[in-house]
């Protein structure tokens, strides 16, 4: 077994640090010299190029174009907006000087006294400030709208708690930005892009989320109504995974942004904003991995197919790697991204244990007998199940299993979720329940003061009111006040 | 004549209002509130993801994978290499505090004095120090190496005079950071990269460049070598389009980077690191643009070709549209990113002026009369040169126009170049003839001293010792002194 798999906690032993470890032993990231900032390393970087790419391909269907915004914000610019400085001004990091100098005394450098900003500026924490302020300039008439943008950037909130990927201070996502001259057209942008996450999160990260509503106290800061998609994780807690904004008004108010309607009207435009982060690689090494390591989807796994040659002396791999060189260009011709590894520093069981724990979802092995009977091994990481397979037609074999792998996780996860959502009928029973974890329809009285109880007495919190599902009016299960239907209580990362 | 384009300064008039009247005219990018900060606009961004598609193959083909490191760097790095700091401390955004509070008056937000940190921070102007000494904890043995990593990333510089594209506090750019085990191989990869930035430059953007070492003064700061391409505006001045820089040990030995080598004895890693940035937009604009606006590359336009329909009444404009349609797709299967503009909002002519402006490479127009004789007018963005092109087959035709569009404005280019290098023989000669602009190959002595003089004395510098072209020796032309050959001299950007 591989040196770096030896020491792989187990999930059951301990989910928290066999989550920890295993981000940092499969290569994804490890922390920085900077507090709370990681260092995304090239294995962990090459899923997050795939989910930009699928993403940014749906943003593009959707009628969206990428931008740039500037990555420093005017102080002032955060307490534009009432809501929005109080959720988000204020643990950030702060420019106040713009140079360095030589010290007098020779001890190094330090920062130049004389060169003090006048107005400090924020590394932002979003965008919604700083775009508004520019949309100010692009928007007169209705005809300027929508005004459809995204962009990809890394962004800071300066978190005290930690975790790579989880919660970092600085971290990259995308974030749009639209704007538009109807309430309706704003809305139903907001819930389009829902929709967008929650097919990239089940179709592409085989991870299946529920839809829905925050709550007041969850919404953003800013906003009328957040739309979220929430994955439940193998240890039964909750991971917000994307979220969609409709701002209403507020940020044209707070920049005030008007433009002229067709009946030559003035009026405030409509916002939404949307984003999801590296966060999503949290989402889909805890929605999926195992003891043995990473379990990556097909379509984000850097490396679909491994191909590894067991062989006895340099003549039977020249004969291997002539026979393997066929597949491997066939594959690459079908699109998937395949590695033949016959590197000869490492004994093919370290590669195994290496492939395995990097999530690589098939693995093929050919050696001396499966070049006799034209046949190879073929594993699939997803449930380490062994097969020998002719080599006749192999890619299209392997095609499919890929296929399959997708549809399988996917399906996993999906049976797990609703294995682990119940529904709750009273406080009792949901003290009880929360402690296994998982997803608790129950009923709530709407207020916050009741979710502020449950949350304080149970650490669980309304991950919100689903889209789907039971709508049936029932009673709150702490105050007995009328409950228009049920919501999604769990405690979450 | 459209609104945007009356405005726009001829280049003959002002080479550098022209510049900035365009950028902002073309919608590809805008000043931001934040001092020396830009905005780039969704047609600029295009430009530049196109950009980036076609570095990052090549860099992918060239075995470089992406990686992220950390926006923000100890104060105390930026010192640990002795010529860096002196290069590249000092104008810089400095993170100080890290929380933001109300102010007890009520007067908005302010800094909170009890949240300032130990050590500040320093906004990247470049990543070598945070990233050797991330290779640290990644680097034992010669097994370890090569590391060949590249990140797409944005990057600030305090720049007191700032141009949109040319030079921004902040700018997004792409840096490689290569660990080599011999010198001879981080060389090797230093000026491999540099042959990758030339090849980008002269087959996408079509920019013919000059490949060449800097002079020692102008050397990257921790550099030993510094390899650039060096591009020629309209206005006869040199554009600094890309750099790789051979680091040595010297990045290896601030941050104390050894390895193990094959015969078990410890050394220090070779480095090399390079990068191009959204200057190359910049580049783009100043070598092909004419006086009616953009003139792109068909590589690299966001849009290769524009529809113009020219209809008389509703039921001739859904002839036309069903005409089109089919040519829009086979172009759109050919790859072709074509936009057929049939909104009624604007009339003909302003399309034209629009499309004009923005740099478009052909546009297609058909009329009543091309419906009637299956033809379309095709005007090609370069010379504006327009012909009656039939129908059938008329996409092969729209393809190879492209091609032809994208080696004619390349060759306009070099022959513009070629006629505005010259050699010059005395310092009198160079005297005058800078001031005519161009490029000028002239013999000096290899001294820091001379170079100064010459730059005091005329504002220009040595862009660089090419690496072809003639290399007899001869005597400076300031000094009299042996020189080993000419090097290039310009006034630049």
């Amino acid at each position: 077994m591989a040196k770096e798999l030896k020491g792989l906690t187990k999930r059951s032993v301990n989910y928290s640090q066999w989550y920890n470890e295993l981000v940092v032993k499969a290569d994804l990231a490890e922390q920085s010299p900077v507090r709370g900032c990681m260092v995304i390393k090239p294995y962990g970087y090459a899923i997050w190029e795939k989910m930009q790419r699928a993403l940014d391909d749906m943003f593009k269907e959707t009628g969206h174009e990428n931008a740039y915004f500037p990555l420093l914000i005017p102080k002032s610019y955060l307490s534009k907006e009432a809501e929005h400085v109080e959720g988000f001004a204020k643990e950030c990091a702060v420019v106040t000087h713009y140079r360095l100098k030589n010290a007098e005394d020779g001890s190094g450098i330090i920062v130049d006294p004389a060169a003090k900003l006048e107005e400090e500026l924020i590394i932002r924490p979003t965008s919604e400030t700083i775009i508004w302020s520019t949309y100010k300039k692009w928007i007169n008439s209705y005809r300027d709208l929508p005004i459809l943008c995204n962009q990809w950037a890394n962004v800071m909130r300066w978190e005290m708690r930690t975790r790579l990927f989880l919660r970092t201070s600085e971290f990259l996502w995308q974030e749009g930005h639209t704007a538009h001259a109807t309430r309706e057209e704003a809305e139903e942008e907001t819930v389009k892009m829902i929709n967008v996450y929650s097919n990239f999160a089940e179709n592409f990260m085989a991870v299946p989320v529920v839809k829905g509503v925050k709550s007041a106290t969850e919404r953003f800061a800013g906003a009328l109504d957040t739309y979220t998609i929430e994955a439940m994780m193998q240890d039964g807690k909750a991971l917000q995974s994307g979220t969609s904004h409709f701002l209403g008004q507020n940020f044209a108010k707070a920049f005030d942004v008007q433009f002229v309607d067709k009946n030559n009207k003035m009026n405030y435009v409509w916002a939404s904003s949307w984003g999801v982060s590296t966060r999503l690689i949290g989402a889909l090494i805890m929605s999926h991995s195992d003891d043995n390591g990473l379990v990556l989807p097909p379509k984000l796994a850097p490396i679909q197919v491994v191909i590894v040659p067991i062989y006895r002396n340099e003549e039977q791999l020249g004969l291997i790697n002539e026979k393997v060189s066929g597949i491997v260009a066939k594959l690459k011709s079908m699109g998937v991204s395949v590695k033949y590894d016959n590197s000869d520093n490492k004994r093919p069981g370290f590669k195994f244990a290496e492939y395995e724990l990097k999530g690589v979802p098939v693995r093929l092995v050919m050696g001396g007998r499966d070049l006799e009977s034209n046949t190879m091994e073929v594993m699939r990481r997803d449930t380490l199940e062994k097969e020998t397979v002719s080599c006749d037609n192999i890619e299209a074999y392997v095609f499919n299993l890929l296929e399959e792998i997708q549809a399988n996780i996917y399906q996993k996860a999906l049976d797990f979720r609703t294995k682990s959502t119940r529904n709750v009928e009273s406080y009792d029973e949901f003290k009880v329940e929360i402690e296994k974890g998982g997803f608790l329809m129950a009923h709530w009285d709407g207020t916050p003061e009741t979710e502020e109880l449950i949350k304080n007495e149970t650490k669980a919190t309304i991950r919100c009111i689903p889209l789907d599902g039971d709508k049936t009016p029932g009673k709150c299960m702490v105050t007995g006040k009328p409950s228009a239907r049920r919501v999604m209580f769990a405690r979450a990362y």
